[in-house]
């Protein structure tokens, strides 16, 4: 069924990928081994990276290729081919669409609109940001007329589909609107118990080689591939899929909160099992070898960060572990403190150390705003206020500064539009596929406290990872629950545990 | 003074040159930090961009723009434009006059090879090997003829001029010859020696985390500078200078025998000590930011590792370092007893486990051998017989396998012939430059022994690194030195410091 058009488009492909694959791995390394002197080129390094990669993106006769493939009726019965082509369509689409003045110009421009962020942050002067913030949603707004969206859309989603292919802003408002409600609900039921969980047990000070020894031992046990992966330290975590083999993940450790750390490596080795569980050794470069969007890739790391880590059958298994790593730091805990201890919710001013719960909260009130000022709904100078009202409205707080307000992300300052619904999506399909696991693995709950999780990676492998981006999001959520996204699963899952937690 | 020729060929080399950069940092993290399953598609990313350096060092408008140059009269006032068009002329001319099915054969050819001799060694099997050393042999004949040699020189110079420019086997002869006969004769002096030192006091448990630290400090304490720089651990330890700012060393570490690591990390920071010199945040990409030879940076690691690190006065200074690191395992020794362990001379079988002596004696015979082989003037089938007799003429000893013998090196077996002379020659080079250091800084005994390296660090900064590539190896000695290369420096120094340590 293969076609000369095809082998060549996919040969051209895998090149392509194996450009992206170096690039990853030069940008892991600024990120972990890089000595301070060398940043400077490593910029030199990265920009003929994006440039090579970026030629090869473009190329015509990658044009030509996908034409001669989409009239070709060999390859229709290939369903695996019809993916390929019909997700390289759209990549060759969104690369071509964007004039070369303009990628030149948001780099420019969002470069330096990222270092006035940083310097209005540290001066808790939104003033001084205004005039870039402005740049940037007009530069914005260019970039999403220029990708186009479906007829119905709005101009949000030509962002979005960035991120989160397939999907809608109206699609995410349905979804999240009844989800912010009932959170808010389930806020304000905790803020009134009597029996409140206390985090103080996880306050113990813990050296980082021996957090680093006991994180590694937890992913090992949970799946992640060592033989093919890496755990290095970085100042933000991340996972970096990079090659076939080769999956590596950074967390950070503070003396203090041992948790941190472990949540964080648990996060990111949910990110690098999706990773690992991918086709790649079959079909590096194709897209059915490459992951179906941001927020699939969320709901593979906050199932194992949350709905694993924060279970009270994760810690039957995991207390042994730490104490044989930690020795006399964790004496007398039980795991019922320390379940407890990992499970409060409370409304808080600052996204990233928001609990499982208010963290959908902080995400929706980004959502919105950046949806308004897309669209021309919102001015940026009315932004601080709108974002205080929304803060008191959703979580009940006040905020105290801009600075810890609607300037505390880094994303918009660099032009990152349509990236933070992804997050809450994540957390939502894990909860829907969670629902479902448990269904299909009726014991899982007790394989967990045994420390056997290989019958929920085989689930994920099977069912999501071996798929790559062959179906869409929404499409494999109907395949695999039988229903469309809802926010029901979720909260259900937080109601059910929390109200355990709050004894309400 | 400069033509938009000149303009356009520094930026293209640049740019070819931050290809290589990025090469070197995959080659480097593939013997760091690679898992192990990650091994089999980083070969295909290394030959992408062996593939995309390959296609920039011959793009056809680098040889337009040198003609445009070489004829432009504004450039001819200027010394570093000349270095660099001669320079960038000699490369181009290189890499375009080997057929692209030449490169692809002794790729080829030589991998097999490589795996042949290395079935071969571990079976004590030369027949095994040999029909694969003539294919090499005749492969290296080719190459050599491609390139071309001067005027009364003979065919191993095309070979040599890859490692060692502007050098010929003749004069290596000349310098060679009366080595061989003098260090022959001290050999066989020491060997009489009443009072022969002992190595046994090297011989500690030392842990390698230990090691490690106490290596770090000895190479801040000389100059190398990890603002710009790194160590880390390899199975083979070498320097890469990879780019501006970045210059990694790796070394390796054993328990026991706890110098093996010191002096192996020692000789690497001397080779990265010279990267960090090299003007390359100015000039990045152009010859005057280049090493000279290997012979010349080899110099400089041999230089550190040898000079410095075997002297009684680095002891003075080293030896409470260590103690500092090593707490007990160091109670009772002395700097004498250290200097006399660190300096022991005896004739052995395997090069790379040499003392600084008789090391060159080792170099000495596989030039040798490698010359005639090429010449025609010696049969492969009778390289065994020819290798075990100058093994007893030269060293003394009986040769009891081929495994140990002939076949011990890596080198011939992929087609790196020409390459061993730059290891004496760098002896050499450093024997030269240290006697005139030792004129140029007439106290450097007692700064050493205070740990005080930067008047030797500035004076190979100033008078070696700042060059580049600017002068030839031997034209650089000339003038630094007032004298072409000699032996008489380098046996000198043996000869005054061994017959202190054996008391002849």
């Amino acid at each position: 069924m293969t076609t000369a058009a095809y082998s060549s488009l996919l040969a051209h492909t895998r090149r392509t990928a194996t450009l992206g694959s170096i690039d990853a791995l030069v940008s892991w390394d600024q990120e972990t081994y890089l000595p301070p002197s060398g940043a400077a080129f490593r910029a030199e390094q990265m920009s003929l990276l994006a440039e090579l990669t970026h030629t090869a993106r473009t190329d015509n006769r990658v044009g030509e290729w996908l034409s001669a493939c989409e009239s070709d009726a060999a390859l229709k019965p290939d369903p695996l081919a019809q993916a390929n082509l019909r997700e390289l369509r759209r990549d060759f689409d969104r690369a071509t669409k964007l004039p070369t003045e303009l990628v030149a110009e948001m780099a420019k421009v969002g470069s330096q609109s990222q270092e006035a962020w940083k310097h209005a942050r540290a001066n808790n002067d939104f003033k001084h940001f205004e005039p870039w913030l402005e740049k940037m949603f007009a530069l914005m707004r260019k970039k999403a007329e220029c990708y186009g969206w479906a007829a119905g859309g709005e101009v949000y989603d030509a962002l979005l589909g960035e991120y989160e292919p397939g999907a809608s802003a109206k699609e995410i408002e349905a979804v999240f609107t009844p989800l912010r409600g009932r959170l808010a609900n389930l806020v304000a039921r905790y803020a009134g118990a009597k029996n409140k969980p206390s985090d103080a047990v996880l306050s113990k000070l813990i050296p980082a080689d021996k957090q680093h020894a006991f994180g590694q031992a937890v992913l090992k046990a949970i799946g992640f591939d060592f033989q093919a992966g890496r755990l290095d330290t970085t100042a933000h975590p991340f996972c970096s899929g990079m090659a076939p083999g080769d999956t590596r993940l950074t967390t950070r450790y503070r003396d203090e909160h041992f948790s941190d750390a472990l949540y964080g490596s648990m996060h990111e080795a949910g990110h690098g099992m999706y990773e690992q569980g991918l086709p790649k050794d079959k079909y590096f470069g194709q897209p059915i070898a490459d992951s179906i969007s941001l927020g699939i890739h969320e709901s593979q790391s906050r199932m194992w960060e949350n709905f694993v880590g924060r279970s009270r059958e994760f810690w039957v298994f995991a207390l042994p572990l730490a104490r044989q790593h930690f020795g006399d730091a964790l004496p007398q805990t039980t795991v019922d403190e320390l379940y407890r201890a990992v499970n409060t919710a409370k409304p808080s001013l600052i996204r990233v150390e928001a609990d499982e719960a208010t963290y959908n909260l902080h995400v929706m009130i980004r959502f919105e705003l950046e949806r308004a000022l897309l669209r021309g709904d919102l001015k940026v100078k009315d932004l601080p206020g709108e974002w205080n009202k929304r803060y008191k409205d959703y979580l009940g707080i006040d905020v105290p500064s801009d600075a810890k307000g609607c300037m505390q992300d880094v994303h918009w300052s660099f032009g990152l539009v349509g990236y933070f619904p992804t997050y809450t999506l994540g957390n939502l399909y894990a909860g829907q596929f969670w629902e479902k696991i448990n269904k299909d693995i009726p014991d899982l709950s007790s394989r967990m406290e045994k420390g056997d999780f290989a019958a929920l990676k085989t689930w994920l492998n099977t069912s999501i990872h071996a798929h790559g981006k062959r179906y869409r999001a929404g499409e494999l959520c109907q395949m695999l629950t039988g229903k469309p996204l809802s926010a029901d699963p979720l909260l259900n899952h937080l109601q059910r545990k929390l109200d355990g937690v709050y004894g309400v």
